[in-house]
């Protein structure tokens, strides 16, 4: 049986282009004992897997590498007790249309209600990711003003609505007038920017957060970081979730010095990685379901159709084309 | 009686001069009831009175404003149950040689083992601040590598020696090779850069600090502090507890973006305010007493003889002329 799969062909520099990837085919060998034969049905693409490229997400990804990401798939034919034809499975998944694999961490979906690519989004790391970094060190209070950059983002987009549910003024920053029209009035946000259209996002901000900013939900970093993290109130937090606009930079880059504010204003600025929360997966889990049952919280995806699709939904990250999680269905 | 004061004659910008302060003299009141007379002993310099001219540390210091800082003094006159004449007195003091005090604030220091000036100091909000930002923000392990900036100061030499008492490995960073010798010889450091003579303080690091950085307690910011945060290790604590390179800069100054490595590192970077601790200043007190009477902590001191050298041995904090504390003596 023949597996398609796509490889880094070489390491972007600066935006990554189509280029960067091949498209490849294996003969996949007999499948063995404690092997799974697995069909994938969704491909999750991440703006992470940029900084896996540069080596700062660690391990790095290199040329000649299969790409390899969150999916859900179906089970073919299975080797296994655990797993029987038929089964739908999440897994951290090479770029490929059918694929061999050992069960290492798959994780069975038994749950009907909600449709399978939730498990990419909402019910995955991206929703899971939005609500421990921010209630873990952003810490919202009722009545603070909480900040969000890249707030149509896949994490984005569920930070600021769970900032709604805890009681928080929330204002999202994006990257054009209908994802800011959307937050305000699909997601319940308090108010948005345009960072592309607003020459001056520090009055814009001034205007919208007449309290200052006590939380930054950061999903982004350059010049907006700059401006809102400019706007902190004393104690204000910086939850760094990620840094999409230094991702393809070249070199390191200049901007505001945060050390004085830091110690101004007494913040805490600190980075989020979801895999430090793996013990309290099932409590994130819960607590999301219960709000999306309630009708209480909104997802989005952009779901792209056919493999082949994989490269130019990934840069489709980096040019803003996904309104909530980027997803790409075989 | 006549009181001698020393006034904010001009905020400076950039580096502050002579010129910024006037001497000035005042007829004094009569003491009124639950009022103290005060004869001024000793007066602490603090890095943080620039940060207060430049409005960053709250309440700003004005034009025209009568300096203040921590002081030591003895009570002249009292007509306060709780002072009589003779006692000798801790508090946030106008700069003045005489003065009526409400008693807002002020401390008996009923310990005659230890000079007056080390409550100004290793007593003082220096030993506390170093104590407290080490060990609450810091949380250094056994085994971990300290790197201070600002090494040879009054709390970077304190939190240097805090670390090699909680097992760490401490490498510091400081303006001359007499500072660096002092640290290594008599503070117990590991190891120390000068960074006046170091052209490359990023590979200097690297040699002293094989396993890279777990702890950085930064006293200064600028480029001293792009260097030592981009050798951190994963997960590694920034404890900002002053900025000097920044308090005379007279606009924002730009540097290495933090947030990339902030995500990629997952470093936390935390503001620190010693009035934050309030409540705990006895159990660290107690435990800087300790190490002191045990002979495991050693704390120098800068000390200026006379009331007008005031604005000389300020300036001098940003000129690196002191070792430890910086105070003046009347």
């Amino acid at each position: 049986m023949k597996s398609k799969l796509i490889r880094l062909a070489s390491l972007p520099e600066g935006m990554p282009r189509e280029a960067n990837f091949n498209i490849d085919f294996e003969e996949l060998p007999a499948m063995k004992t404690g092997e799974v034969l697995l069909k994938t049905l969704y491909i999750s693409v991440d703006p992470y897997l940029r900084a896996k490229m540069a080596g700062g997400h660690k391990p790095p990804l290199i040329t000649g590498d299969v790409m390899y990401s969150r999916a859900v798939a179906e089970v073919i034919d299975s080797a296994r007790p655990d797993f029987k034809p038929g089964d739908k499975v999440l897994g951290f998944l090479e770029w490929r249309d059918y694929l061999l694999y050992d069960g290492e961490g798959l994780t069975l979906i038994n749950n009907n209600r909600l449709p399978l690519s939730s498990y990419l989004g909402i019910l995955g790391s991206t929703g899971l990711s939005a609500y421990f970094a921010l209630t873990d060190i952003g810490q919202p209070k009722p009545g603070e003003t909480l900040v969000v950059s890249g707030a149509a983002g896949a994490v984005g987009s569920i930070a600021g609505q769970i900032g709604k549910l805890m009681g928080c003024r929330v204002i999202g920053i994006a990257g054009s007038n209908e994802k800011v029209e959307w937050m305000r009035s699909k997601l319940g946000f308090d108010g948005g920017i345009n960072y592309k259209t607003s020459p001056d996002i520090g009055t814009a901000l001034a205007n919208l957060c007449p309290d200052g900013t006590d939380v930054y939900f950061d999903n982004v970093g350059g010049i907006i970081s700059d401006a809102v993290i400019s706007t902190m109130n004393d104690y204000g937090r910086v939850v760094v979730c990620g840094s999409i606009a230094s991702y393809n930079d070249t070199a390191p880059e200049t901007g505001v010095r945060l050390l004085p504010l830091v110690v101004y204003k007494k913040l805490l600025i600190r980075g989020f990685l979801i895999a430090d929360y793996k013990a309290c997966f099932n409590e994130g889990i819960h607590q999301l379901q219960q709000w999306l049952t309630a009708g209480r919280l909104h997802y989005a995806e952009t779901i792209m159709d056919g493999f082949d699709k994989l490269p130019e939904a990934f840069i489709g990250l980096f040019e803003g084309k996904n309104e909530g999680k980027m997803i790409v269905r075989l």
